[in-house]
C-alpha cells in the first residue's frame, strides 16, 4: 500500500509500505477513504517539534472495515467508520469517566504501540486499529458521498473544538469568546454555537475564516489582536468578559488573550498543544479565571457528534478547503503551511 | 473603640480607634460578636507579605447591626449579621453570577474604599460596613452562643473552603483529595462531604488536624508529604488519580501535589493564595488536569451555609482551638504562627 512518512522538516513521501495485517484477536484492518493533515502535523513539518526519526504520519482518517480480529464484537467487515485520533480501549476507568485521550492501553497512530506493533498513520491506503472495539465508532450504513467531509472532520478537529467548548463549561445563553480561526478554532465556534451560546465571538482576521466563523454561528467577529483584541471583547460584553473562552491556537499570545477576555469565574478551556504558554497563577487567582482542557477524548464526543453531522445539525467539514489525492500530501502540507488552505483533505 | 493594627511583621497592636459612623445611606455600622485571626493575615505577621504603612486588620466577623443608613433596605437595628471577608454590592454584573469577589465597587475591610473612606477591620469592637445590603446576610433571629464559632468560620474559612469544592466541580459519589490541614483545608473536607463525596482524603500529618478532619467526614488521611503522598493517593484510587481535588495551601509543592494526584479530565480546585507556585501547563495539558479557583466570592453561598449551620446540618467552628478576648490579639496571632492553634477567635 502507500503510506505517508515524514522524514525531516518540509519532507513528507508517499512511499510503498507492507499492507497492515491483523495482529491480534482486537484488531481491525479500515481501508482509508479520506484522511486529512492537520494543524499539529504542521508542528513536525515546519520544525518546531523535532523529528528525531523518520516515521508514518497522520492521525484522522474515516474509511471502510476490511477485516476484524476474532473478538472484534461491534464491528464486521463492510462497516463504515471514524477513527478519533487516539485508539482508546473504552474500557479502563479513564474511558469509563469519557477521557480516552488517557487510557493507558491506547496510543497514537503511527507510532508502534506498546506490544511494539505498529499502528498505521492515517495518511496511507490502510490502517491496522488496535482496540476496534474501543476506538472505531461506526455510521449505521454507508453515508453520502456529501457526508464524508464533515464525518472526517470529526475525527479530530470537531472533537476538539467541542472539548474546547467542554472544558470551558459552555452553556446555554453564554457569551463564548474563540481565540483562534484554524480549523480548531472554527469547530470550536461550531461547538458553543451548537451548545446553544448566545452571543459566539470569533477572534479572525482573516476574511475567508470570518465568513466561515459566521457560518459556523459566530455572531461577532474581532479582528484585532493583543490587548486592542482584549478591549474589543471587553466592549463588547460591557467590562464584563465572556462567560467562557475556548482557546485554540496554544501560544502565549493567544494564551494571554483568552485568560484576559474571561469573566471573573469563568473557564478557559484550551486545546492548542502549549508552545511557550506560561499560566499566569496570580492573575488566574485574583479573577478567578479557570483553565481547563488538554488533549481531547474525541472517541467520548463521536457518538453524538456522528448523529449530528447526520442529521444535518452541524456541518464541520466546511474547514476543508483543499481536497487533494492522496499522492498530492506533500502540495497538502506546503498548503496549509503557506496558510494557502485551512486544511486540507487527502483522499486514496 | 478598641481596634487592632498591624505595624511590621509581628507586631499587631490593639488600640484606641474613633468609633466609626455612618458615611454614606448605604452603610451599616455593626458591632462585633466575634472575630478571628486568618492564615492570610499571617503572610503580613511572618513577613512573607510586605506592609507599606501600618493598617488596619481582620477581615472575619460577625455582630449586630447597630445603625443603618437611609438607604439600607434588608437590615436593621439588632439584626445579627455574618459578613463575609469583602464586601460586595452584589448588584452587578459579577455579582449577579456569584463573583461577588470581583464586584468593582466592593472592597477588603481595613483598607480604604475607592471613596476614600475607610471600611474598618474585623477584628476590632466596631466596623463601619459599606454597602451593607449586598454585604451583609443576617439570621432571622439572634442565634445561641453555641453557633457563634461557626457562624464566624463563614465569614472565611468555610466559605473559602467551599469554594475549592465548587471550583473543583466536587459531585456526589466522587473520591476527593483536600492538600492543606489548615482551617481552610479542613473546611474542604467539611465541604466535599457535605457536597457527598463517597471518599474524601485528607492530607495531613498533624495528629489534632487529622482528628477534626476526619470529624468533618474524611474517609482517609494520608500524612505523607510530596512524591510519597502522592503515590499514596494513587494507590488508594487505583491508579487513576482523584476526581477532585481542593488545593488549600498556596506553595508550589502544595499544588505540585494537587495536579498530580488528579485523574484525567479532574479539576483542581486551589484557594491557597499563590505563593511561588508554577502551573505546569504542558503537564495539566497531557493530562487534561484543569485549575480554577481564587479568591473566594463567599457572599454568593453565605445564605445557605447559614442554614446548614443552623440546622446542625455543618459545624465549621470546630476549626477553632483558641478562644481569646481581643485584648490578647496579639497572642492570637503567635499561637497561629507557632502552629499551636489551627484558628484563633477574638471576642470584644
Amino acid at each position: 500500500m502507500k503510506a505517508t512518512t515524514i522524514y525531516a522538516a518540509r519532507d513528507v513521501r508517499l512511499e510503498d509500505q507492507p499492507d497492515p495485517t491483523i495482529q491480534k484477536p482486537t484488531d481491525a484492518i479500515v481501508k482509508v477513504v479520506a484522511a486529512c493533515v492537520c494543524g499539529s502535523d504542521l508542528w513536525y513539518y515546519r520544525g518546531d517539534n523535532p523529528i528525531k526519526e523518520p516515521f508514518r504520519i497522520g492521525h484522522e482518517f474515516i474509511g471502510v472495515v476490511q477485516e476484524v480480529g476474532s473478538r472484534v464484537r461491534s464491528l464486521r467487515r463492510g462497516d463504515f467508520v471514524i477513527a478519533p485520533f487516539m485508539y482508546s480501549d473504552n474500557t479502563c476507568p479513564h474511558c469509563r469517566v469519557g477521557m480516552q485521550s488517557a487510557c493507558p492501553a491506547g496510543g497514537i497512530w503511527g507510532r508502534p504501540a506498546g506490544d511494539g506493533l505498529l499502528a498505521d498513520g492515517g495518511q496511507g491506503e490502510y490502517v491496522r486499529v488496535p482496540l476496534a472495539d474501543g476506538t472505531l465508532v461506526a455510521t449505521r450504513e454507508t453515508p453520502d458521498a456529501a457526508m464524508v467531509p464533515s464525518l472526517l472532520a470529526l475525527s479530530d478537529v470537531m472533537g476538539t473544538g467541542w472539548h474546547a467548548a467542554m472544558a470551558a463549561g459552555v452553556r446555554e445563553g453564554d457569551t463564548v469568546v474563540v481565540v483562534g480561526d484554524g480549523a480548531v478554532g472554527l469547530s470550536g465556534v461550531l461547538a458553543a454555537s451548537r451548545m446553544g451560546a448566545e452571543q459566539v465571538v470569533a477572534m479572525s482576521r482573516h476574511e475567508a475564516r470570518q465568513q466561515l466563523a459566521r457560518s459556523f454561528g459566530a455572531t461577532h467577529v474581532i479582528a484585532e489582536r493583543g490587548e486592542a483584541g482584549e478591549a474589543a471583547v471587553l466592549e463588547l460584553t460591557g467590562g464584563v468578559g465572556a462567560d467562557a473562552v475556548l482557546e485554540c491556537v496554544g501560544t502565549g499570545q493567544s494564551m494571554t488573550t483568552a485568560i484576559a477576555v474571561a469573566r471573573a469565574g469563568a473557564t478557559v478551556g484550551y486545546v492548542g498543544v502549549p508552545h511557550g504558554v506560561e499560566l499566569p497563577v496570580r492573575t488566574m487567582f485574583s479573577r478567578n479565571v479557570g483553565v481547563a482542557g488538554g488533549i481531547a477524548p474525541v472517541r467520548q464526543y463521536l457518538p453524538a457528534l456522528r448523529d449530528d453531522v447526520l442529521s444535518g445539525v452541524i456541518n464541520p467539514g466546511l474547514v476543508f478547503d483543499l481536497d487533494l489525492p492522496l499522492d498530492k500530501v506533500a502540495e497538502g502540507y506546503a498548503a496549509m503551511d503557506e496558510r494557502r488552505a485551512i486544511k486540507t483533505m487527502l483522499r486514496p
